[in-house]
């Protein structure tokens, strides 16, 4: 358990991510889009992941984030919080998850910055290109637009309980749900194919009801969802639990997927792009005339997701 | 004592900032150099500052940077971390910290994100733009260049130590270097007009003597330097509390003045430049062959600054 000064910290980091060039600034490409995102420990941390873990994850809150707006990372700054007695393996650990999403996403880690803190804080900075001078935003969904979504839902909230509250589950299934929060996969390919054709677009890592409404209410419009891809077991995994499916599928987060509206007259080419790469684009609704709310069938959906501060 | 949720935290500081799009990612204009810092409360803020004085620091570490390398800020986002149990005043205080350097140092503030923390964390982070493809970096100091500052030195490290000891000071002195320490000023524009002479080039956060050896040991060469220009007061202050104004002046750090070396022939330039600019360009000497060490006079200098991890 050997004590690291600053400069050793950034030297093994420098080391493990190709940073020859040591300074303040970092002098990168021709460029345009801009994000942070900030990890802390307590809170975005569930029990079990390790150090690389923790680290990729703060690169996928980014990446996620671009791949909902299209847009492929460029380069990369990592800021880092650490707690005074952290270990040398410890901090190779996070290097190493560093340096392997880096290469996973290909976004070059361009430099960053580390302090001393209370307990581990990741700050990514991300800088990507865009290829046209317009993003998607969240406030252009429009009525008669269709919901579509990126991939299943359900698993990372599954897992998640099964890591905090030690739910049962066994299998194959525990394993993929563990898996789903501890190397959640951005859905970047989804993005960056569709994201043209997307009138608004999130990524759903504050959970699906949270996304909908975000979007929604930015809007200034009504979404009317069913039919959404639920992952294989999820039912199975509420039942013996005793908890609600529904509630999994639309308040867990956690997940990387990515919500979208497709004007109608853009569905066609969307289908077809989606399906020249293979993807597969789940139609889970559709934009009413309203002011913000979130219909599942008929039935109003509640507006509650994950949200820092209250969730404890 | 209000406790607040992370959308109430966003909207104060939305509201507060202009930024009218909320969303994961922002577009900016054509690009280039970037940059984070990250500040942690529990090491970086003194006693006595206040909550907007905080984040306008948070903000200066940045420009500060980007002015040792000639780079005027151009936009900038806000990665923050915050204790539960912080009040709306609180944040309302950051908000208008960032929004009046927003305004002091013109860069638009994009973005950003924020998180529940152990404590205050703010992570900024800076893209500007450099007129052409090259910046001073710290590795290209050469035999024969000489060495200069921006301003006078010694004054933040007296502030902290009144702060922080509780030092004996009274009247002007007293309150120039406190406030030094909470309303610091980057050298804006001596690193804009000046840094197309510099062969490389560093701001003195980390203190003066180890941004001369970071400049040394980086450029494989020795510095040997003298005429240090000290702050009016402090050998005083310094007899006053039997404190080594040697110790104030270079090993104190909290300051934001730009360390640089000129090669010979770009000397004279510089110094027009700067007296058209009305600028001091202090000469405090000189590059030798060497490999990595500093000298004042003829003496060996300790090598030792601030350290994030070697402080507490």
């Amino acid at each position: 358990m050997t004590k690291l000064d600053e400069k050793e910290i950034i030297n093994i980091l420098a080391d493990k991510l190709d940073i020859a060039d040591l300074d303040d600034v970092a002098f990168i490409a021709k460029n345009i889009v801009f994000k942070t995102d900030m990890l802390v420990a307590s809170t975005d941390v569930p029990p079990g992941m390790e150090a690389w873990q923790i680290a990729r994850k703060s690169i996928v809150s980014c990446v996620s984030d671009f791949a909902a707006k299209g847009i492929m990372p460029h380069a990369a700054m990592i800021s880092l919080g650490l707690p005074r007695n952290c270990t040398r393996p410890y901090v190779e650990g996070l290097a190493r998850g560093f340096a392997g999403a880096s290469k996973e996403f290909r976004v070059k880690i361009v430099g960053g910055d580390t302090n001393e803190a209370y307990g581990l804080v990741i700050d990514c900075s991300m800088i990507g290109f865009s290829a046209g001078d317009k993003l998607p935003t969240r406030k252009e969904a429009r009525p008669g637009d269709v919901i579509v979504v990126s991939g299943m839902f359900g698993l990372p909230p599954a897992g998640l309980t099964i890591l905090m509250r030690k739910a049962i589950a066994t299998g194959a299934f525990r394993k993929q749900a563990i898996e789903s929060v501890l190397l959640p996969i951005p859905k970047q390919r989804f993005g960056l194919v569709l994201a043209r054709n997307f009138s608004s677009s999130i990524d759903s890592s504050d959970g699906l009801a949270a996304s909908l409404y975000e979007l929604a209410c930015q809007s200034n419009v009504d979404f009317e969802v069913d039919n959404i891809p639920i992952a294989d077991g999820i039912e199975k995994f509420a039942e013996d639990n005793d908890l609600g499916s529904h509630e999994l599928v639309f308040h867990g987060g956690e997940e990387y997927e990515i919500v979208a509206t497709v004007p109608t007259a853009k569905l066609n080419q969307a289908k077809v792009a989606a399906r020249k790469a293979g993807l597969k684009l789940h139609i889970i609704g559709r934009v009413r005339t309203g002011a913000g709310q979130v219909f599942v069938g008929k039935k109003l959906l509640e507006n509650k997701g994950y949200v820092h501060f209250r969730m404890r």
